[in-house]
């Protein structure tokens, strides 16, 4: 399973140089990871009630080309592994008539729990989502 | 009394124009209101803890003059008045060594319970902190 | 005329008070304007390689309600005045379902030359686009 | 070489997880990559003023400990290896009066001419500025 999330550049992502700012595509990635987790069925906001947070232990982004003002992107995600204690997403970033992604990354995500920040075993507390974010790797 | 914060102009904070962009003064504001708030002997954060939060009612922002990356500004703060459901602070983003400020703004916030988000009447319930904010208009 | 643009709000765009920052409004107005631009057959970069720019001169926003991650929001854009030398929009920003905007605003604009950030005499030196501009306050 | 620089966090850089957005570290980097290029007797605007852009090709965050508003910090930044094509800087996070770093990272950078955006050897075009940059993995 992909999440393909559009992204028009804004005004305010653009830098002096003239492109969207390497800062940005954390930010877009995280739009599209929470488009991701709508497609089992649930919100960020719902897993955050249930007690579970998900604070990055890992970023990497690799930039191939530019992104400019009022350029349309479409952002995948996809689950790339889990285990009991983190998960990984994928992410391509390309823009509209392009064969090749401007941007690739990754982020790594512990489980934790909401109100402690303490690891949580996410295959024993919560075995249905985990099953739900493990089967997303394969379809 | 008056706050005084030195803000040196990120890279990440410039667009396109070559100049920083007209968002980032709310945030330098807030850098500037946080050090203001600190001159009372209290952190933003006990205050939050204390469970009062000054979410913003109003924002006003004058622009004279444009900021550059690397540009070293002084931001002042100052209470502009109070009153029991509302606060209203004053600012001036200065360059260094020029004579007039290359922005004003202002910002009013109303207090409220952080737990609740409802309005509080902070000289009723904190008149201690009440007084000491109202205190900083003067001197 | 008026533009409307859906904003669904970011987890980078919340605060610690869990509500969408405050500094971030300015940001969706800007996509708004952006989107109201498109309607006069011109995009802002267009405008820019013409050689006109429209920095802000002044932002004013009220904040009636807080806007939350994941809230889809509608943000709606429209010239609210003209003359030769700047131009003001004002903003609305709706959530869905609710009979009330959660925020209303405005910004001012100065035309000016993108080489030399010199005021300009849109009236003079674009009719056609200063034309087009005045005819978006009637209809 | 090594930069040190102080970050005290924002309340804009915090999100509803009340730590500093995962976002904000390459921000931070940057500083401090600024910094750093300012101990060669450089800013960073001097160098896009030769020509010489450095947009990031890669970028690694490792997110170990979390950061929250109005907490101080102090970013490290250094030059980790160099080749006429590009740059490697690695960074660290600390937190006062702790004995770890809450975060590590780095950023490659190509060297690009800042009005074509293509490659340049920077060992052959500026070989005295790519000495410089250089000398400070040494020392």
């Amino acid at each position: 399973m992909i999440s393909k999330s559009t992204i028009v550049v804004r005004y305010a992502e653009t830098d002096q140089m003239g492109i969207a700012h390497h800062s940005e595509y954390p930010v877009w990635y995280e739009v599209a990871r929470t488009n991701l987790i709508k497609c089992i069925g649930l919100t960020y906001t719902q897993m955050e009630q249930m007690g579970v947070m998900l604070p990055l232990s890992e970023l990497t982004c690799r930039y191939k080309g530019a992104a400019r003002y009022e350029d349309v992107l479409t952002v995948t995600a996809r689950v790339e592994s889990i285990s009991a204690a983190r998960i990984t997403f994928a992410y391509e970033v390309w823009r509209e008539g392009e064969d090749k992604p401007i941007n690739t990354g990754s982020t790594t995500h512990g489980f934790v729990d909401s109100r402690t920040f303490r690891p949580i075993n996410m295959k024993k507390k919560y075995p249905d989502l985990y099953n739900k974010m493990k089967n997303m790797i394969e379809g």
